[in-house]
């Protein structure tokens, strides 16, 4: 039986949508369908460039995609400001969401979102590639070994990407009205999602943006960090810039176990990706040494992380589409706990890094 | 011509005086020479276990070490709280001075041993070995070349090692009439300083504590961490803890490049050491990976790092000793500002984690 893919339409052009259209063509379950942009000369040329195969339909706007009964899916890589608007129309056109992060400008829009896709059963599904790499699953395996790691103390993470000149003058991710929550939006989110990823998604009780934090002339951050406390006396820093040279580290450390991770967002190369495992570390006699010396492990992935996410959220709509399940809501409450406390890292600098409760 | 070499007397039988003899004994240009405890017997099982020579001196006092004539260097690890009565009675003995980390209780404190030493012409420094490993001097170019690393943005430092049950009740670093200052000046110690090494000793401007520091019933910290700012907008965060598996890194972001060391203060493996330098990193096309990978450099040194600390020392003592130069400051210089930066971080967690101004 030849399965049936799931049609994506893209909404907008956008560079990352090149990378979700090569993703949704290596996915065993979905296929291109239709890409709308607001010129049809782009979304042409966009189409032509990125594989879709001849019968996509072009659209001349967003609304057409939303419109075409036959988009089971919807990919929203727009601007921050412009997702509540057109990721809620998509809901309400009973097309399923994978969007692009950061979800929403705060958490009051995206809760807007997900009502939207609840009272329409459709799936919800944040664009964060990484979480979908085997490697991933593998090394939350580590994480979860109470004899290895043991439990949780503190978690580092750091996304840095330096922007050059004419990036921190012109790109969306720089301008209030676009991208307005800047590097914390659109690189500390993946920071504070590593970070909730490793606690399990327990909410830290405060979060107390760190002094330093960078902000250009119309008030968007370029780079800040923050420290997160929870109730059992877990924290937690992270440090996010638009100004330094790429760094994308996760640093977690348990009272037995120790993991290194220095490309969580993006691997360093696409099939197989490494992280460092250290248990019980100690120095030997005299402390001429370490014994025993971390571990390095390498997992393979068939497919691309963004293409594996594609596979999961295709897989889920397929059985949502034929009757068999309703949409899985974990997906929309991780992301609304990231935005959740990306909101309160922005209400902290705001408030001249004072701490801030976080309520669910 | 055969040198003499320095000859060196030890303050108490303290674990770490085990390692500091072994590299009396390989440093080229030093000697055991005397060794006082409060129990004869346990300083002569002392010089039995660790290679002392059928000559050495063997005292049932620290005194009786001070007022050896043939002494010419002491290094001294008894508890934080000794060292300033112990440090300034050597420097009036005219004996040179290796203190262990961390040099005092307070700032106050240190100035006193320092203008001791001042005042008798005599060399200090501390026993921060790490320093004088050839790996630091390697990474110190690196993190110096404007074109590879460009200005620095960033350094995270940690330094975690787990103690075990007897430790956290017994030890003397959790004892606050002891090692007063716990996991922060036992080894917060050591983040401050690679911190201060990073930027090349200029002094934050502000320290603030990150909310989460754990103390024992008696007062002592546990675990803490702090975030620094600088006048020109570098930051800084650090994390120390007695309660996490071992974990001993440096990260430090330019604008250009991207330092990771795992292994700072004790190499994995004593004869060889490594680093991983990146430089202008970025995504390949569609981010299918990164380009170029970090490099990974290997150090090798001729002798332990501690050796090579002591044999630095003797060198500058014996230079003093035959009239051919003056105590050579900058040891006691960057001793001060860790001593300093250690300091606000101790006031900061005192006053609820309220940033504290830094005035050299």
């Amino acid at each position: 039986m030849v399965e049936t893919p799931i049609r994506f339409g893209i909404l907008g052009c956008a560079d990352i949508a090149r990378k979700l259209s090569r993703a949704i063509t290596i996915s065993p379950n979905s296929t291109l369908y239709a890409i709308g942009s607001r010129s049809l000369d782009k979304a042409k040329k966009f189409a032509a460039e990125n594989d879709f195969p001849p019968s996509a339909k072009i659209y001349d706007s967003y609304e057409a995609v939303l419109y075409d009964p036959d988009v089971d899916a919807v990919y929203v890589p727009l601007p921050t400001s412009l997702h509540v608007k057109w990721a809620v129309l998509a809901a309400e056109k009973k097309k399923h969401l994978l969007l692009e992060k950061p979800v929403a400008l705060n958490v009051a829009e995206f809760d807007l979102i997900i009502e939207a896709c609840e009272a329409n059963g459709v799936q919800f599904m944040d664009g964060t590639m990484w979480m979908h790499h085997p490697r991933t699953v593998k090394i939350k395996e580590f994480l979860s070994d109470s004899e290895q790691f043991g439990q949780l103390t503190t978690v580092h993470s750091i996304f840095t990407n330096g922007g050059d000149e004419d990036f921190l003058k012109n790109d969306i991710r720089v301008k209030p009205e676009l991208d307005g929550l800047g590097a914390l939006g659109d690189i500390g989110w993946y920071c504070i999602r590593s970070i909730l990823w490793v606690v399990d998604y327990e909410l830290p009780k405060t979060v107390t943006a760190l002094r330093g934090a960078i902000l250009n002339e119309a008030g968007v951050i370029l780079a800040c960090g923050s420290s997160f406390e929870w109730e059992d006396g877990k924290t937690s820093t992270f440090h996010c810039s638009f100004l330094s040279n790429m760094t994308i580290d996760i640093t977690a450390i348990g009272t037995k176990g120790t993991l290194h991770l220095h490309d969580f967002v993006i691997p360093q190369e696409e099939k197989t990706a490494t992280f460092s495992a250290a248990s019980k570390t100690g120095f030997m006699e005299l402390a001429k040494g370490w014994v025993p010396l971390p571990s390095q492990y390498v997992v393979t992935t068939d497919i691309p992380q963004e293409a594996c996410m594609v596979r999961e959220f295709s897989r889920l709509v397929k059985s949502i589409n034929e009757g068999n399940s309703k949409p899985e809501t974990v997906w929309a409450s991780i992301s609304r706990k990231t935005q959740l406390v990306l909101d309160a890292v922005k209400e902290s600098i705001e408030k001249g890094f004072q701490p801030v409760q976080v309520v669910a």
